[in-house]
């Protein structure tokens, strides 16, 4: 068993079936320092417990999973959902004060699809940036990065109209890098003619809030929101993507999140072993930074 | 039952389980003025006889569909496939002169996926890019157009490494307009943030050589490749996209081409009839360009 690498991050949605305590005690007992959590396993120890346990694991905080889904019309529903993401808010300021040194306080956030009954695409994404506006101000004042991620376009009509790195940029333009920046996930924006370059841009702007990988192969799962792999495992050149992301001078927690039924049968700390076995072969040779001892 | 648009095209793919004779009978039958065809139906009654079946339907052609395949390194099978695509391009250019007048010879390209064992989608897609040079001299020679059609970023892997509209401009660009083009067909782009300006582009560089139609919604089908529906029952606003379309002085033949296993276990007369129903209702309306009487 090699040592995991010391910016690998376990993105808790990895291990679905397992509790918090399960996910910080095999992160830990594997040798990985970082972990993201999900809201749903957090809240339901609350959010005060969830603060101890995870400083009591030793462990870093990379990312809070997540807010969004900004795409409804004006309404109750509306109003509930941006006073929802602005308790996820204060969750990831919390999380990332209990966390290890090193934790930032990250909200990763999932745009939303088309609603029901509509076709209006354009309208969908001028709430979105509506609703970020809204929010910008709640997250700066708990110091909190908004990470908007793109999802691919296969999700664009039930998930996320945002669905390229250039577009999540357009969108994080207008506020301020450590109030809004971007999530770089290689499964989602691999197949970008332009990804590289936007990866470039994204860093010029200073909108890297996480780097995430995980791999991707066919056929895809009869549900595509389960078709995510081991990093290794699939058909994207991590190399290429790793050395942008690099060369733009991140020098943050690398997550892997995935979903995936077969990974999610899998005992929690094998699922986590064989994460860092792939990420060591395939991410880690590319890396260019790594923490001071 | 509405008199069909006289814009509207069935291509071949909706009629997955007809043969030539009867996806020719039903068409026509429907009122429908003009099909696209596909090279395996077309190549079991033999090119002659289909032509003259072509002929005697009194229906436009309006694709041949397809070519392409191209990702494959060099050796023989890249040789195997590239005459291949020598021959599909003699078949689009005898079958355009057998149909109708306002017949079209143009040759749609699907690039091909990533070679098995492979990461290198760059690569691949410059092996793309070198096929269509080879080829174009060919086209150039029989009068047939080369449409290259961008596919959905989810077929990037195992299909098409050609994933949006600006790409296959960026490819077509070598080569004169009427010699290479793009296929600009609803479900694989509507999800673009760039679409509109790509199309206006298309338009301005000449290059639409033929404009398709069907929907997406969600969930997806299991197998991915099997998701498209009739135009109007899903959620891609027609309005915007065909607006933009005929707005570049597009007056083509306008296609559906429907993979999806309800619609192949429909009567194939009823599938045509069905077609042409969701076209008036979703994609009539927003046509700028009558033909002629």
């Amino acid at each position: 068993m090699t040592t995991p690498d010391p910016r690998l991050s376990i993105n808790q949605a990895t291990l679905k079936h397992a509790d918090l305590a399960t996910a910080l005690r095999v992160t830990a007992e594997a040798g990985v320092q970082s972990i993201g959590l999900w809201r749903e396993p957090v809240l339901e120890v609350g959010l005060e417990a969830a603060s101890r346990m995870l400083a009591d694991s030793g462990l870093r905080f990379s990312t809070h999973c997540r807010g969004g889904f900004f795409t409804l019309p004006e309404g109750p529903a509306r109003v509930a959902a941006l006073d929802d993401n602005r308790r996820a808010i204060e969750e990831a300021a919390t999380l990332a004060a209990a966390g290890a040194e090193g934790s930032k306080a990250i909200l990763v956030l999932v745009a939303g699809g088309i609603p029901e009954g509509s076709r209006d695409l354009l309208g969908a994404r001028e709430r979105v940036r509506d609703a970020i506006g809204t929010l910008a101000p709640d997250a700066a004042a708990a110091g909190v990065t908004l990470a908007i991620e793109p999802l691919h376009p296969m999700y664009v009509s039930d998930r996320a109209v945002v669905s390229t790195l250039g577009q999540a940029l357009d969108i994080a333009a207008d506020f301020e890098p450590s109030v809004v920046g971007v999530t770089v996930d290689t499964f989602h924006i691999w197949w970008d003619p332009q990804v590289l370059e936007q990866i470039a841009r994204a860093g010029s702007e200073g909108r890297i809030a996480t780097y995430q990988v995980c791999d991707w192969k066919t056929p895809l799962a009869a549900d595509v929101l389960l078709s995510r792999h081991y990093p290794g495992d699939g058909v994207i050149d991590f190399g290429s993507l790793t050395r942008a992301v690099e060369a733009t001078g991140y020098d943050g927690d690398i997550e892997v999140e995935i979903f995936n039924e077969e990974v999610w049968a899998t005992d929690p700390l094998l699922a986590v072993q064989r994460t860092s076995a792939g990420f060591s072969a395939a991410v880690s040779p590319h890396l260019a930074w790594v923490p001071a001892a």
